[in-house]
């Protein structure tokens, strides 16, 4: 007997049905790449700037952030965008006023890993929100709470989880690569990926990954 | 206008509606001790050869811990155990056979936190599974997914809410200190508190706190 079906079935399934997320291998989806996206070509001076510009006319960022897995060698991966061979990020954006958090992600990931399809592909699904962080600065640290003594914090970004069909097609902009890694690769090793998303495994933890084999 | 408010309203309300925890100032909680609990003084090296045994004739070792937050100077603070000054603790413990998660939960809590008050408290509530954590091997090391290859983990721990009512009597075994430690400062600080515990900020980052004053 598997030792995980065990845990399952010893639970309360109150608790449980919620929890089973069905991920597909890999092999299921097409990988494209189309013209490259335009980039903000900017020193982090400027993008300080920038953002404190934005932050006095418009009030604080919000941004939402998608949570995509795939399976390979039976083990759960994380769906990652990297730019121009540096940074890693989850696909995701900002807000554009009045819009909704889920509105806002269906936008974002269509125009980043569905690029020129126009909507043929299929709808996005987006499920839960798994974690909020914030920013109480312009500056770069993120925290998963709103620190003690902040009052106007700077940026909110939203973790949500997206829910794959068992086929699509992602067409990403040639200048950013689309990478599948092991959550074991992904966890604490927030020098190489972030604290955002160094801590997705964490916060993927409660789910029971149901692979379907195709 | 306080930015928190509106990045919810801004929200999507699917996705917002039960992510919004009450939490009580420390102030609406009694804190008193009773008679020392019998603890297993054994070294880690005894410890590993009954971890084994357990393992042997029981199978793996099925965990679960309580997550409890209350408020103070406007600030999430978690409630930990410490043993006799060292480590720092969830409340819980191990499913006896066939016993749930939560009714397991709900036994610890009370032999911990309502310490010879025989059930005269107010009920535990269990929210939702937080998070869950995995032993590979009878060592201390946790994951937050089965490692690869893994097909006979040893433990699971699942992290359990604890929705506290406005107020109650906690009563904890002398040889036990109970502490509201400040979520900025349990988190990422897994040299102090172990990487189960400082990884909470992160799983409760989704909950906006109600603070109810008294």
């Amino acid at each position: 007997m598997d030792d995980r079906t065990a845990v399952l079935e010893n639970g309360d399934s109150r608790h449980n049905d919620s929890h089973v997320l069905d991920i597909y291998p890999l092999g299921c989806y097409y990988f494209g790449s189309t013209d490259a996206a335009a980039l903000k070509n900017e020193t982090l001076a400027d993008r300080a700037l920038r953002m404190k510009a934005n932050y006095d006319a418009y009030g604080m960022r919000n941004c939402v952030a998608g949570v995509i897995v795939v399976e390979l060698f039976k083990h759960p991966h994380l769906l990652l965008l990297q730019v121009q061979n540096t940074i890693f990020k989850l696909p995701g954006g900002r807000l554009r006023p009045g819009e909704s958090d889920v509105d806002c992600l269906k936008r974002k990931l269509s125009s980043r890993l569905s690029s020129g399809e126009d909507g043929r592909g299929p709808e996005w699904e987006i499920g839960e929100c798994l974690g909020i962080w914030w920013k109480p600065n312009f500056e770069s640290v993120s925290y998963p709470y709103l620190p003690p003594n902040i009052q106007r914090p700077k940026e909110c970004t939203k973790l949500f989880l997206v829910k794959l069909p068992a086929s699509r097609r992602f067409i990403v902009p040639r200048n950013f690569k689309i990478l599948a890694v092991p959550l074991c690769q992904v966890h604490d090793n927030d020098k190489t990926y972030g604290c955002i998303i160094s801590g997705v495994p964490q916060l993927l933890s409660k789910f029971s990954f149901n692979i379907v084999e195709s």
